[in-house]
């Protein structure tokens, strides 16, 4: 049957709730529960890993029997999978719930299926409505579910001949006061800033996203690679979040404790040693240069080896938008997909 | 008094003649005389440094005592020096001319005064008219008067992280086909195109301007800079226009030689060590970089050592635009003005 106007409603309260929730190793979901008459009986959302998923929050707060023909409207597909918590599909049809309205299939090979468990047990399941807004919430978790770790974004700073400093290091300002705004308002929508102790013990950079002086609501966590230590008094001590420390080269370890954390989105500024790794092992799903109108010669690149042998092997890149900032030009872009990436 | 409707007119057509004449040493200038009813005498334009100036070339064409009472009408001052030719003023002065109309002042310190002389001997002198379409014609010439020298543009491609090359030296192709088809649209447009010993001998380039497989019309004169020899069957000895070579390093002595032979630009595609030696002396009046969404790393960079030791002294640039070609971007930028330059 099709999604009436009254589930369209309680889709578009369920999207609210589902933002309450933190972002982090589970998606942000909402649910409300509906009477047969359309008015509703309860509302929850998904608290975050360990606690109930969205649609038993929503059950919880009704006495049993409650729920007894009721229409459960959720902005994921109800899981079929027994971790931390019970199938959410088991728990609604034990409800007695007779109908559910979804946003989005559970894209989870573990997870999936709660819609057909649900139809197998009689209840009337459509999905679909408001996909769109209920994909745009958890983004950045399909994105990290997709990828197996943290979405990475590189970011780096450099005169138009590619390099990050002149030869004595010095590099304030290559670029001007709206590129690094940009950087700043790039830096408060990723979950996390990833620096080398390179970095660390040249800049010591707070690693704070600033809005001018202030800081911004949203901070990444500062994510520290590298075996030498960090100094005690290291501005980055002082970050409004903790610091993480590892005390390692590998960056898949890295990405992967990471993404064990709930960390969906890293932002790398680490420095042209970092940057280089993470651009030669493919680890770099996005790629923000930022380009000086200046001349600079020498040896301080932004970029030193990244493995390229050959013009064959070059990491070609696909430019999704090349944004002037001030006097400065932004180059927003991802690497371009290879034959069996493109095709899967 | 103004400018009538039929001097307007003949300053159209003495444009037209001034184009008839070969850029070189000396400026096109174009010149009709009119009789005192406003009909055409004469036509002359400025064929090239030995030959007559317009004035006289156009004079040349009456009998003695025709231009009695007549309007010259010139595209640019007449001159007031006796080089290979005596002074234009002097000449019409004689003629009996009775009044002159010019579009551009002459620049020249030693050529300029011819209105002031021309007034001195009670002719008519108005200025400016159509001095827009004057100076277009002689843009050329009027910059390499000013800089001294003809003026340079140096161009290059380059991976986003500023490298020629990957690290096995192949670099075929980096930039697209809009990109290159770019540089020779704007090889044509040049006097000449300038490279180092070290690219003629690693890429055998023709330097020839194409659209598509045909060659352009015009075509920049070859020139290689430095001390290793050109091997006979090279291709640039196969270039329409006959190549100059130049044995030195020295870039002031080429520039020079290159502006007593009338060429007003030159094009350097040079490689990288040449590219850098003409930022580094500053010769670089016009930057044009080809960047190709390509990340290569290694050691083979487009530019290498331009003498900026600390930020400050970095090569600031103005970008004119950034344009896009293709999966490419163009940087079109010339240096900041320095203080005294700025002033002067």
């Amino acid at each position: 049957m099709a999604v009436n106007e009254t589930e369209r409603r309680a889709m578009t309260r369920a999207l609210e709730l589902a933002a309450l929730g933190p972002r982090g190793v589970n998606p942000q979901v909402g649910a409300v529960i509906l009477s047969p008459d359309g008015s509703v009986l309860a509302e929850g959302w998904h608290h975050g890993a360990g606690t109930p998923h969205a649609e038993v929050d929503a059950l919880s707060k009704l006495a049993p029997g409650a729920a007894g023909g009721a229409t459960a409207v959720v902005t994921l597909e109800p899981c079929n999978h027994t971790g931390r918590t019970g199938p959410c599909a088991v728990a609604l049809i034990e409800a007695g719930v007779a109908r559910v309205v979804y946003a989005l299939d559970d894209p989870g090979a573990v997870s999936g299926g709660g819609a057909d468990r649900l139809r197998a047990a009689g209840v009337s399941v459509d999905s679909g409505e408001q996909a769109d807004a209920a994909h745009a919430i958890i983004d950045g978790w399909l994105t990290a579910q997709r990828l197996g770790r943290p979405h990475v974004t590189v970011k780096w700073a450099q005169s138009l001949d590619g390099r990050a400093a002149a030869s004595d290091g010095s590099s304030q300002w290559i670029t001007g006061p709206e590129a690094r705004a940009d950087v700043h308002r790039r830096r408060a929508a990723a979950a996390a800033i990833v620096v080398g102790t390179g970095t660390v013990l040249a800049d010591d950079p707070s690693l704070t996203a600033r809005d001018g002086d202030a800081l911004f609501a949203e901070q990444p966590i500062p994510v520290v690679i590298g075996s030498r230590p960090t100094p005690a008094d290291a501005a980055i001590r002082r970050h409004p979040k903790p610091p993480l420390f590892y005390d390692t080269h590998d960056l898949h370890t890295v990405l992967a404790d990471l993404h064990s954390r709930g960390i969906q989105s890293v932002f790398v500024e680490g420095g042209p040693t970092l940057a280089s790794a993470f651009v030669a092992q493919g680890l770099a799903d996005r790629v923000l240069a930022y380009i000086a109108p200046v001349l600079l010669g020498g040896d301080r690149l932004a970029l030193t080896d990244i493995g390229v042998a050959s013009i064959d092997a070059a990491h070609r890149l696909t430019v999704e938008e090349w944004l002037p900032l001030g006097a400065d030009l932004l180059a927003i872009a991802h690497p371009v997909l290879g034959l069996e990436e493109g095709v899967a």
